[in-house]
Parts: structure tokens; C-alpha cells; sequence
């Protein structure tokens, strides 16, 4: 008998079977397709390896302006296919040697519940039965695929792609059109605009980046419509089907959009059926497994983490939560708290956030102030680019903690996790302002926001 | 009379005089050159602008992998001149108009102090006296230049330079000798090595990058002689002219290595001389103005901050110094701390280190302990780049407290100021495990790191 079954092996289930192997526990991890699940077969990984591409090619492009002269600069998405595949190999073979390293078994096989046993739980996979004291249902997530007439026909016929397909294609489509104006819709975007598609985007929503801070997302917004990206706000795609897409826009207009490929991404589902989560009485709610704060479901000793708890639905959280999850196994006291989860678009520019906010603040009647400053404030960010940024922080007004950060520019992505830091630990405003930041970087811009503060 | 008078228009002075100004103190600042200081206008910020130039060319160069076909590329070293002055001459109208906007009187001439008048002191510049309550001595730092014959007529005839002439040369060098492998001589040796140059680098020490972590001071110096550049280590400039530098190496033979341009970059001295500090009777010591924690010189109501007090001798440490003494004439607790004081070197990789370096914790008796680990560990790096690199983390062996963070690759410098937040934070390994860093970034390292420690 196993100390713990891990079904799934993304990041979550992964990160869990590794820290619990290396505390000693016996573990068994169960995952039918890759190693490294969505985020590093067809998610975060292989996106921001296109993405790393399409701005080598950008800066490239656009190299006169520092001095670098370049003649018939093309990219070739066959060879971005390759780095890809490459890169993603790479890191499932490192999630493979952690594995190892860590004594966790992995069974490449769908896993099913079986019920309880003497002491724990039993898990069927590959015509095996597995026993074990503990269960982390990491599970994750699949893509939503609402009921629009020629959309299941399309998927099956290719024609229609997922976020897994899309980062796969063997040639950028003449003309792609993106259903949802999300994280993965304008990443997608991003990289195949400048890879030489035609790219409209479709958002039900009247702006894009789900709840990135507003002012930046209309930033980026206004940025890749002067990329020539296509965007369709407040609209609806109502029918799809022989390379057309139907849209009912704002006004009640109907358009019919051509499309060699179409991206589906208006969301992701908890995966929560066809594994027997019903044979131990899980409790499932309409976002997924309900978890307390320790990752614990109603069932004592089954715990679940990462996406199929619905929570965030983000390879980072995920991390976190397996932690959690594996601490409170092992009787240390640990908690997972959700307002200092950053989040990250890898477009160009990058947008990169923490905390709350203003909207969020607003709708949750914190009292808060909130400052902002043109990234030319930077002394980095103006000798490397031309155009401009924001960064934006929000405190709490009796208290003066940092409550968000909110950026738009380079480097924002590596920036962001200080500013975490800072909500993680309640950090002041009058202490954050003593840390000493390296001059010149553009990560001086969250002291010179700080700085505005009475 | 002022209620402030600054000597120095660079980081201290500038940002001194800013806070001073915002805090309603009448401020005038003297500044004989123009506002900014050697760090935007000879340092910092036109090094980046160059070094930012050489990346993206490097990466259009090397684009292939990465799917960006290029032909006939080049650097035009020209045009990378003229980015320079724009970058520099946009940002000394920003601190210009900082300086406005908080009232702050800025008078171009040279300031030398007259003594003291009824409740102050006097300043006369440009045949006027100015009279303030109080005095901020903030005038840099000047290039040490060694007994060495010959360099005196090399530095009179152009043919030896210092930071400030060789960031605006008109043309990269045949052939460039660098006398100094400290943060300056490797970035410039990195850029012009780029721009074509042949480039040896002349160090008296065994190793490149002053106080740099050893390991990772090593990797760069093995990255950048992959590169071309001939260093001569535990070498030592014994004389120069007509084209040719001598050069006595660590065993005892004597070299003689040609050079079309030599760069003079030993260190910098405070500046202290011919200011009329004597009138004061202010203290000096052979690094410089003596300062305490508070900025505060022997005589009451005079501080100094910045490369004047001889300690850190970076624009950051500046700033923060700035701000110290400012709080302190204010009535604020505050004090100047140099544990977290980050420094980067802007090659490429980048070199970002903050804190004890495993060697200073051996030197000082700390009970430390240390992990590391390749940079490919990180899912961005491996998508991003094709090399490795390295991040390294001391804590101190009882209290589990961050002592020191050490980088060499993509993104150090922007990674490094949340590391800086921990160290003056006091973050404990166990709250620092959950800060939740976005995915995937290379900032992620960070928490591999922490997690290595038993």
C-alpha cells in the first residue's frame, strides 16, 4: 500500500508526488498522457516557446532603431515547431528525472477510482488495482466547448483547434480567428499575427484579459489593433461551419468571418467525471472538487489540488496548492491564501499582475489608493524601447499595505513575483520604499510608483 | 537663505533634492556638467542603451535557433551612437523637469563652499553666494588614474579614455586594451567585442567582476573568452605608448599587446578636492566624506550621500542614501543599511547578485549554508535560451534568513530587487517557500532554490 496515489501528472500532481517522495512518503502518480500535463505539453511551455520566437523576430525586425541592420528577416514557423518540440521534450525528461529522483512511481494509464479498502483507497489503471493511504485528485482541466451549431463538427474535423492543436500546426493558417479574448486567445494571437496570419478575435466580453487590471488590458487592446489584429468586443459567434464563422456583434449586427483555423478558448472545465470521484463521495460543486483552505475535500485523507478544484486555474497555483496539500498530509500547518497569485500574458509588451484590482477593489469596497506611471520613468525601459508602459499599485488606505501591482511593459514578467513578495508578506509602503532597487533595471518603476504615495 | 543646498546634480544630489523639494524644503542644486550626473550621462544609462543594442543583435545573429532567418546582418555602431544620445538626452530632460516640479533651483556652475554665515552655510558659484541651513555634499566620483608612464599623455592625446569617452566614440576600435575586468570593463568589453572590436582585458586580480560571486564571475569569464576576449588575469599595465600597452603577467613575463583605444577603468575616488570642505573642517578619509548610518558628516546640518562617502559607490546606493539623509534633516528615523544592496553586470548573460557572497560569508565567520542550481531548471529559461546558468543562495545556517541571492543569466537584473526585498525583510526560508512566482519564469529559480534547503 502506497502512502499516496496521485492521479494526474501536471503541475499539481507532479509538484505533489515530488514533495511527498522527498519526505519519505511512497507515491504512486497516474497519468494517461504526458508528464507535465497541460502547462508543459500544451500550455504555458510550448506557448512561450512560440512567443520567445516571435520576439527575437519582432526586436529583429525593428532592430534600426538600435543599430542593428537586417535584410529579407523572415520567420519560419516550421523551425519554431522544431525549438518547440525540442523545448517541451527537454522539460517532460526533467519531470521524468525528478520523478526518478524522488522514488515515485508513474503509471501511464487512465486512472479510476475503485473505492475504499482496509485503510485507505484503491485506484484501478491498465487493468492493475493500486492501494494507497491517501489520494490527491489532480485531474485537471479540459477546454469548455459551449453548444454553437457546427462547433463539435468542426473540432472533428480539425478544423476547429484547442489550445493543444493550435500550438502544433504545421503552417500558420492565411486566416485564424480566435473564439475568446483570454490569456491563451491573445497569446495565440499574438504569435501567429506576427508569424504572418490574419488573426481575428472574438470576445463576448466588452474587453479583453478576463480580469486584468482595465487600463492596461485597453493598452494591450489598442497595441494589437495597431498589430492589425481583428478585434470583435461584446460579440457572439452564434454558428459555425465551411470556413466561415458567424458573430452577432454588439449592435445586433451579424458578420460572417472567414477562417482557415479556428481557436476555441472561452475557458476550461474541471475534470471531474468518468474517474469514480462518486464511489468515495466526493462533494463536486459547478467549479470542480471543493477543497477547504488545506486542499482537503469532504473525504478525510482525499485531498485534490490544481485546476479540478476550479479555484485559479493556473500551473503556479497549482504548485502552490500541491504544497499545501502535502504539508497538511505530513501534520504541518500550512494554508493556501489566493491574494498574492500573480498572473502573466507573454505578449509584446508583456502584461503581468498581483493582487487586486482597482475594479476588483472597488467591487469588493476595499478602501484603497491607487497610483500610476508611465514606464518612461525607467531609465532601462527608455534605452531599450520606444513606445511606453504602465505600472499601477494599489495599497490599503488605513493600513498602507500593498494590496496590488499591475504592469504593462518589458520585463514585467520577471518583475512581478517581488511585488507577490510584498502582498505575501503585508509589506508597508514606508518599508517597501527602503528596499534597494539595481539601477538601471525596469523594476525601478514599482519604487517610483511607491514613491508617489502622501 | 535655502533651506537646502545640494553640491552634485547626479543620483544623490538629483534625488536628494527631489525628495527635499516634494517635502516643501527650499533646494538649490549646483551642478557643473549637466543634471544626471556619470550615471546618465557617462554610466549607467548609455551603457545599457549600447549593451541593449548588442542583444538584440546577437539574438537576430544567433536567430536561426529560434526560427529567425537573417542575411547580410550588422551592427551599425553609428546608429547605436545616435541612440545613445537620444536615450541620455530624453532622460536628462525628464530629471530637468523633475527638478521643476518640485521647485528645486538648478544652477549650472561649479560650487565651492565659503564657510559658514549666521544660521548656515555659504556656497559661491558662478560669482554668486547662495546660502543655505543646510548642505548636501553629493560630487561623485572622478576615474583613479595610476602612476603608470605613459598614461597621463595617452588619457591628454585621446588615446587612453575612461567610462566617460568611451561610450561615445565615434568608431568600435580596431583593437581595444581594457585596463580594469571590474563591472565597466566587462560591459564595455561586451559591447565592443560585439561591435567587432578585438578586445583584451587587463585585471591585476586572478579573477573578473570585483566582489562577484567566484563561481559565477568565472562563468563569465569563460562565456565572454568563448567569445574572443583575451583576458590577461593577475596582470599588471607597466607602462603605455605609441600604440602598445606593456603588460607583466602572473608569472613574471613581460607582454606587449597592441591597442588602437585603451580603456582606463581601475576605480573611482570620491571627489573632495577643491570644493572648500576645509573651510568646514568637514572629515575626510581616504575612501571619502565620513559619513554615520544618517548621512550625517562631523558637522551638524552638512551630509553627504553617494560616491563622495567612498562606500558603495553605486547609483542605487545613492538614491537610498539620498533619501536617508533627507528623512534624517526631516526628524525621520531612518538609516542606511548596505545588506541589500543588489548589483547587476548587463552583459550578456546578465550577472545580478545581492547580499553575501559564499566567499564574504567564509571571510566574516557566518554560519551559512549554500545551494545552487542550473538555470535549466527553469521551464522559461530552457524555452528561451540555449546555454545554461546558474542561481545560488546562502542563508544563514540557525535563523534560515536570506543572506545572499547570486544570478548569471537571461532576466538576472530584473529578478534581483525581490531577492533584495527578502534580505531586508529578514524572510525565513519557511515564509519565502510561499511566495507564489508566476509560470514559468526564470525568477522561478528563486523557489527551486529555496527548495534544495533541507
Amino acid at each position: 500500500m502506497y502512502d499516496l496515489l496521485v492521479l494526474g501528472g501536471g503541475p499539481a500532481g507532479y509538484l505533489a508526488a515530488e514533495r511527498a517522495g522527498h519526505e519519505g512518503m511512497s507515491v504512486c502518480c497516474f497519468e494517461m498522457r504526458e508528464l507535465g500535463g497541460v502547462c508543459l505539453n500544451e500550455g504555458c511551455i510550448p506557448s512561450k516557446a512560440l512567443l520567445n520566437c516571435a520576439k527575437v523576430y519582432e526586436h529583429a525586425l525593428h532592430g534600426e532603431k538600435f543599430g542593428v541592420l537586417t535584410h529579407d528577416i523572415a520567420l519560419d514557423h516550421a523551425l519554431v515547431q522544431k525549438r518547440r518540440a525540442r523545448v517541451v521534450r527537454t522539460l517532460v525528461a526533467g519531470v521524468k528525472a525528478k520523478m526518478r529522483e524522488h522514488h515515485v512511481e508513474v503509471v501511464r494509464e487512465r486512472a479510476v477510482l475503485r473505492g475504499r479498502v482496509d485503510g485507505g483507497f484503491a485506484v484501478e489503471a491498465g487493468g492493475q488495482v493500486y492501494e494507497g493511504k491517501r489520494l490527491l485528485i489532480a485531474t485537471g482541466s479540459s477546454p469548455v466547448v459551449p453548444p454553437i451549431p457546427g462547433l463539435r463538427e468542426g473540432l472533428d474535423s480539425g478544423w476547429v483547434v484547442t489550445n493543444r492543436e493550435v500550438l502544433a500546426l504545421p503552417e500558420a493558417p492565411k486566416k485564424l480567428l480566435i473564439i475568446g479574448g483570454g490569456v491563451v486567445g491573445l497569446e495565440m494571437a499574438a504569435y501567429y499575427r506576427t508569424a504572418g496570419s490574419e488573426v481575428a478575435v472574438v470576445e463576448m466580453l466588452d474587453h479583453i484579459a478576463g480580469a486584468t487590471d482595465r487600463e492596461i488590458s485597453d493598452l494591450l487592446l489598442k497595441e494589437y489593433r495597431r498589430k492589425g489584429v481583428d478585434f470583435r468586443l461584446g460579440a457572439k459567434v452564434v454558428a459555425l461551419g465551411e470556413g466561415r464563422v458567424t458573430v452577432v456583434e454588439a449592435g445586433g449586427d451579424t458578420v460572417r468571418l472567414e477562417a482557415d483555423k479556428v481557436l476555441l478558448c472561452v475557458g476550461r472545465r474541471a475534470n471531474v467525471q468518468e474517474m469514480g470521484l462518486e464511489t468515495l463521495g466526493v462533494e463536486i460543486t459547478r467549479a470542480g472538487v471543493r477543497v477547504d483552505a488545506c486542499g482537503r475535500t469532504n473525504v478525510p485523507d482525499v485531498f485534490a489540488a490544481g485546476d479540478v478544484n476550479g479555484v485559479s486555474m493556473l500551473a503556479h497555483t497549482a504548485y502552490r496548492e500541491a504544497e499545501v496539500c502535502v504539508n497538511t498530509m505530513l501534520g504541518r500547518q500550512d494554508a493556501m491564501r489566493y491574494d498574492a497569485i500573480p498572473s502573466v500574458i507573454y505578449t509584446l509588451p508583456e502584461v503581468a499582475g498581483v493582487g487586486l484590482t482597482e475594479e476588483q477593489a472597488r467591487e469588493q469596497g476595499v478602501a484603497y489608493e491607487c497610483r500610476k506611471l508611465s514606464m518612461r520613468y525607467s531609465g532601462r525601459f527608455v534605452a531599450e524601447n520606444e513606445g511606453d508602459g504602465l505600472c499601477k499599485m494599489l495599497i490599503d488606505a488605513q493600513r498602507r499595505t500593498v494590496l496590488g501591482v499591475h504592469m504593462i511593459g518589458a520585463y514585467a514578467s520577471e518583475i512581478i513575483w517581488g511585488a507577490a513578495a510584498m502582498i505575501e508578506t503585508g509589506l508597508r509602503v514606508e518599508d517597501a520604499r527602503k528596499i534597494v532597487f539595481p539601477h538601471p533595471t525596469v523594476s525601478e518603476m514599482i519604487r517610483e510608483v511607491l514613491w508617489t504615495f502622501s
